[in-house]
């Protein structure tokens, strides 16, 4: 592993990246074809959060949280950190202290492949967290890692400036080149969704608004009136 | 597969089926002899909520929720749906859309062996789910298969018009045929509960409410002062 | 197994374990040497609890328990009964009416390698439970086990008259002998936390404050303005 | 539940069952639709056995093995003993004593939904087992479950007299009623699969002799000679 | 934690440490009162080994090995490597290297709650290992642990001296003071499962041989034809 | 998701490749700097086999393994195919008549994050594979995917042309540019650890080859002749 710091990452528009986290990560998922999402054992520590930020990125070691601090001088206003671990762990790597100072730096919110603790405290500072596992578990600062190069965190890679997005169903990450599209399309899809949304609830059946009755019937789908009659279709 | 739609359903009565909600999974299921629970990795994605209805049910595959759109036809007010899938599988097959539509039908909740999504949505809404997951993968709309068949889920079969009670301990079916005795059990052991947890407030044993002492005796159970005591034993 | 009560236990200076808990699990784990954590799959039922008190313990059979009733008669006000299982079990050995009971003893708490139920009804009544998982499914009471003697829970030793100390974080086991020490060692790291917490709320860098930069570029952390600079390092 | 033991179970015709052992699970399978298969967690204690039997089924509660016993009476040669338990549990239900009984009343195998021990001696015995675990862990004789009743297996409802294929890839079951047809089903299959693997060790491309290629184009997959084009498809 | 290495070890007596492997787990276990099973997801890395031996311990930190060459030092010939770790951990502490070095020492085997690796070589070796993973995962030498005192392996706790036993069934442990009484009682059953073998292997029933049909009938287990006179039961 | 087959390859110099497999997983892992392990649930299905080669990509869905088709025409002899699923999957992916043309093209195994069937006949036929489930689970062919682009598999990112070695500890995985230095210094490794198994061998103790006496003592690691010492030392 190269032992690194990048200290310049570029990061998307701001505006865009708020957009994304008004649509929340099924949205945005959906709208850059159902790509990038994390695995769903990473959880949010407490419901109700909604964010959306820039990738800073730390890979650091089981056990082991010493690059927590080094990738705290990297965050800048409106950021979420990523913490990829070498080795699956679930020790507690971050708490109320780190949360403090990442806090003071500009973070919005962190996603770790691992364990943290001092869970009451951070959801009464209001700093929302995504991860692994939630364990007192203490670490040590021997081993050096790497702060802000491409990392693999739940099954998806997250580059340093990538926007990440995370609410109450998981977080998802959008490569920065493709911000601006998924911006325009989960835009356009929560547009969508409320057109639907108002035809539903006025009982209409997902159905006929898609138009689906010709195609279940063309792919073999036979509607029959009691269960006693399934054995008279073969 | 048969990929079938049964439009009949026989469900049980109304009135013992809010009997049976009001009693709760825990008491149901053992007022029934302690069978019917499904397999506690089922779980509600937001608590407080106290349901019961009748099955209907949908089978459906891996990453593909379009018998979704065909069982929500099926469904007449009080009742909760109930979806098994043919492989192990977390996607978020279900959300604030289909609970719309599910809502505007009456459906009073949903079980749901895979993932969900939209879950603050849903918390916002009242609409109730246990699910295995809350996972923002889409899913697809390409292969049919049943509704309102004999499904299993989470380790139970589950029959259309058998009775769902959920609540914050899991879920339990309750047999059609079976329903007038459950409700009936239920609230005997509801009673029967009410005076045991009087007695026990006031400070009495469940070792003499019981009268488990003599039986714990013949069964080999020692008391000692200390545990230096234990090698005198043999 | 010996199937046996123990009555006497001895156990420590109440004013100790009440500063136990108001230190938290992951302050008390750190500063006896980061040892004694259950592990992390032990989950509290409910958010918010942070309770300390002196280990009472039972060691039950899956599917069985029977010992429950058995305990409740050594409980002592301000105890916390610990429950191991001889094999794995995620059964609802433990609910509202046993809560009446360990309640109206004086129990401060349960921590179980097994499952509970009624967990509304606990949150209602104020009892915290740390688990393994949450079932309503029944159990029998038919083969004994023992009470007061040292037992395995989720990884960890536990001797009746520990010290356990449980939060959001998890649950941590302090040996009796090792109280006095925890209860200073903790007050000094909380106290020590509290100076740190406010220079990190003013922007200061753990980098700084630790003094750790000089040991991070021994240790060969290196600092580039971008990726691609990585390739040039070798 | 109904603490039963039905005597009579009808059986499939022996040559079927035969001929079903003889393609093997996934062939199976597929020929009756992709369905009746049980969850992967479901292993063989050891490689190399292929069987298929008609189904007796004994339901069972955690760590209590007692309808083993009972079940034993009711084998006829040719069967497959398929044990469900009332709960999740891994408990060693089933050694080589079991086995010997089981074998000495003609049964080809074993199917548990929970662990199994002496499995160096059962692989010695050629007595082949599909279980969740293996473990040592004994068991009582306390609580009474049923024998040839319906039950739910990793997900699979068997009722007494289906067919049970068994080999290193899992475990699939089969209707009664819908042997004679998964039998011709299979059979025609592993013919048309013969034809195919000879075409394919020749180098035939698997696009080719399916005609995928169309499709493949009309879904949209696109060929690019290098990586870099990616970003000019859009 | 206390970081000593305790040189001196009491070990059991030879001749009932290699009578206890002679014997196999699950009878030991069964011998001593259902006890000292190591939960079971420690498995053996290659089948076929059946081994006893006096533990020798040590306790690790999360991916830091260091301690395994403190704890060769320790090891005489006959003994039992017995391996935890602080927190939960799969990397691969052990390969072919140190298992050369154990070997030579004259350890018979490694229990290991942990990952090991090179597994080809230790089977060429026949070194047995029972482990929680197989995992390359290198480990660095930075933190020291403690060799020869008690620690608490998959759920089992394991006091230097005491002797373990392992086999593919898994890993049980005998308190060094119950060897004498857990070997006589193994040899005991053995001989009265000898017996039962040859009664079962002729086609005598359990139910017979143990006297099970009036106690069962007494519990409520009832004969019937045919599946459908279930309904007439009630 | 850009629905892409790239054409070409750039692959590593076989002569290299060999050397690499030569060495086996845990000794290229460790003389890469500890970086590119897959994660230990991708297990052989089958032991004994070493092997290395150049990753062709395929990125597949849940239940769908129509892009395996598609990869098969990529394969160049001495490839080894590296399947990722955009969402977590144990369905049956891979069987003999695929392994049979991957086989024909020249691919020496498979690494697949998901199920594998017909793991008999892979065996017979020498294909050896690295799965994270063995499944019977039949899949469709309805959704495209991606063929040679980068992947993420079991927590690691695969680049079309980099080097995969597997064998029975696991899977690594090596960047094409770092594949010279990585066989340079796994050479350098296998000879310097033939040096140190036959001075451990001899019974030498790593203690002493690696100089750790001194450097223990410092870290706090202390020696005592019992337990019992253990209270004295504080």
């Amino acid at each position: 592993m190269k032992t690194v710091v990048v200290r310049n990452v570029e990061r998307a528009e701001p505006g865009l990246i708020d957009a994304l986290a008004g649509c929340g990560v099924a949205t945005v998922h959906e709208a850059q074809g159902r790509i990038g999402l994390l695995q769903p054992y990473i959880r949010p520590i407490y419901a109700g959060s909604r964010i959306a930020g820039s990738a800073v990125t730390a890979l650091v070691h089981p056990g082991d949280n010493w690059m927590m601090h080094v990738v705290a001088e990297q965050i800048r206003p409106g950021d979420i950190v990523v913490v990829a671990v070498s080795a699956p762990n679930t020790d507690g790597m971050f708490g109320d202290l780190l949360a403090t100072s990442f806090q003071a730096r500009g973070a919005r919110g962190l996603v770790i492949d691992a364990g943290v603790r001092d869970v009451a405290d951070l959801q009464a500072m209001g700093f929302p967290v995504w991860s692994k596992a939630i364990s007192a578990k203490g670490t040590v600062k021997e081993t050096v890692g790497a702060v802000n190069v491409p990392v693999v965190v739940a099954g998806q890679l997250v580059t340093p400036g990538d926007v990440i997005v995370a609410d109450d169903d998981g977080v998802v990450v959008v490569e920065r080149a493709a911000v601006p599209a998924a911006a325009e399309g989960a835009r356009k899809r929560t547009e969508n969704e409320d057109a639907k949304r108002r035809r539903l609830a006025a009982g209409e059946l997902g159905l006929d608004i898609y138009n689906m009755r010709e195609r279940l019937e063309k792919e073999g789908l036979v509607y029959i009136d009691s269960v006693d009659e399934v054995d008279e279709l073969e």
